[in-house]
């Protein structure tokens, strides 16, 4: 499905592009710049298929995720202060890619025979271990870990997904509407600060 | 093997509780008490099988792993201070599971015709690597790399299960002197606070 | 190639022997120590192959790469003085040993059909990760991200290894030639500084 394949380029990108401004935080080196943003945008899908056994990984396949990646070096150089202007516009694009993410990891794990829980614990692996990687090798917390609740936006939109497919619900409709659920989530998770911390009764 | 079976499953559940610990000491929210659990309860199986070349990984075969870890979550939430004071059953179940996970370890290693000295390694891997990946992403440097003995009460009790299956000994009693060796070992290393440091002549 | 094998041996020694060295001035316990050895000793090579989908990975195939790892340890021990003051001689075994890991992980992951893109990638992978893996490890930022420009002298190297494998020049001469670029810009590297900065425009 080429809509599939377009929302995975533009996920890919804006992974890629939160990479690299963490690497310039970061102070990095253009290499590390460039592994940042690499690991940023393939990380969670190469987690996901060493998992469950797909090799070579996935974006390994071809060259078009390499190309954008390597791409957003040059862009990120020349339009930097744009792009940090539109974050709020990429917090959609990313938004946007850890939805499909998710999804193209349940359909993944269900296609070589892992059972359900398997497969939505794999989509939101692919949708969430980029960041993980890009935070462990910048020597952080993995920003995810404390604040940010999009693991459950994707969680719940795989959920949604899985439910609907099990009771044969319309395909199309089915993906865009469990896209719309995890971005729904999200978005509201952000503008209202929302997180769930795990303090036991003592 | 039942008796196996079920000291995997207390052995996986008492590693998700130590992720658990972990979590809430360093404020985690929920989504990251979660997978600070998975990792320590799976990690060190998973990179094995990774290394050996088994995929989809073991515990993605079915879902009794993934249950008995999001189990962890609830009892821990409600049990909190009763399992802090239990800890030292806990360390008993998480001996008898890391020595346990290094025996399956070297099995599975032999079994798939690796050498005895990579069975060996890959049986220390299986039961210590979940906690080193643990610390990873807790941004610590691991804790058995600069105190905990028992990565070589592991090597010792894989060594002898190693030697007697050479010498024919009965497997069953093989089985259990080396769980209680790996057991003896790091129950007298913490007693006594052994350690081996590593300073080089200079 | 018996050569090959000899300076695969002496640049998995030499790395080993900087993880050695990694691990005695983070206090790291015997254990440790020898995670830390091993880990830079094959953690490129051993990420290259989960990726390209070789398993069981390479260096389990056989005991040597384990057995001289180890053997790092108590020639350390005995020799530590010694091995810092030969530090700019192993630079020099180091530096053939990444020069080497670049080229037979590409000539790894064309032998099963990945791009020339690809390719490249995986041989810079295979050198420079084993590093990366080490700081993660121990819990710092990986020095290559930040000042280190060795990760472009691979890719330089292996640039041209593929042009002239490409243009069909005699391989030895190739192999020979594209090692020299390696250590050529690495070493000029190091005694004039460069390194390459990524300061976006603003």
């Amino acid at each position: 499905m080429d809509a599939i394949l377009i929302i995975d380029i533009i996920g890919t990108f804006a992974f890629a592009i939160s990479g690299v401004v963490a690497a310039v935080e970061r102070k990095f080196d253009l290499f590390g710049t460039l592994i940042l943003a690499l690991v940023t945008a393939v990380g969670g899908g190469t987690l996901r298929d060493l998992l469950i056994g797909i090799s070579p990984v996935s974006w390994m396949g071809d060259d078009v995720h390499i190309l954008v990646i390597m791409s957003a070096i040059p862009i990120a150089y020349f339009f930097y202060t744009i792009l940090l202007r539109l974050r709020k516009t990429f917090l959609l694009f990313d938004t946007l890619g850890i939805a499909l993410f998710t999804i193209l990891g349940i359909e993944k794990s269900l296609s070589i025979g892992l059972s359900p829980v398997i497969a939505v614990m794999m989509g939101v692996v692919s949708a969430v271990f980029g960041g993980v990687i890009r935070d462990v090798l910048s020597n952080q917390v993995p920003l995810i870990f404390r604040k940010e609740i999009y693991a459950f936006a994707c969680l719940a939109g795989g959920l949604v997904y899985l439910g609907f497919k099990t009771l044969g619900v319309w395909e199309e409709f089915n993906l865009i509407f469990s896209v719309l659920v995890v971005i729904t989530i999200r978005l509201l998770a952000i503008k209202r600060h929302w997180s769930i911390h795990f303090v036991p009764r003592t």
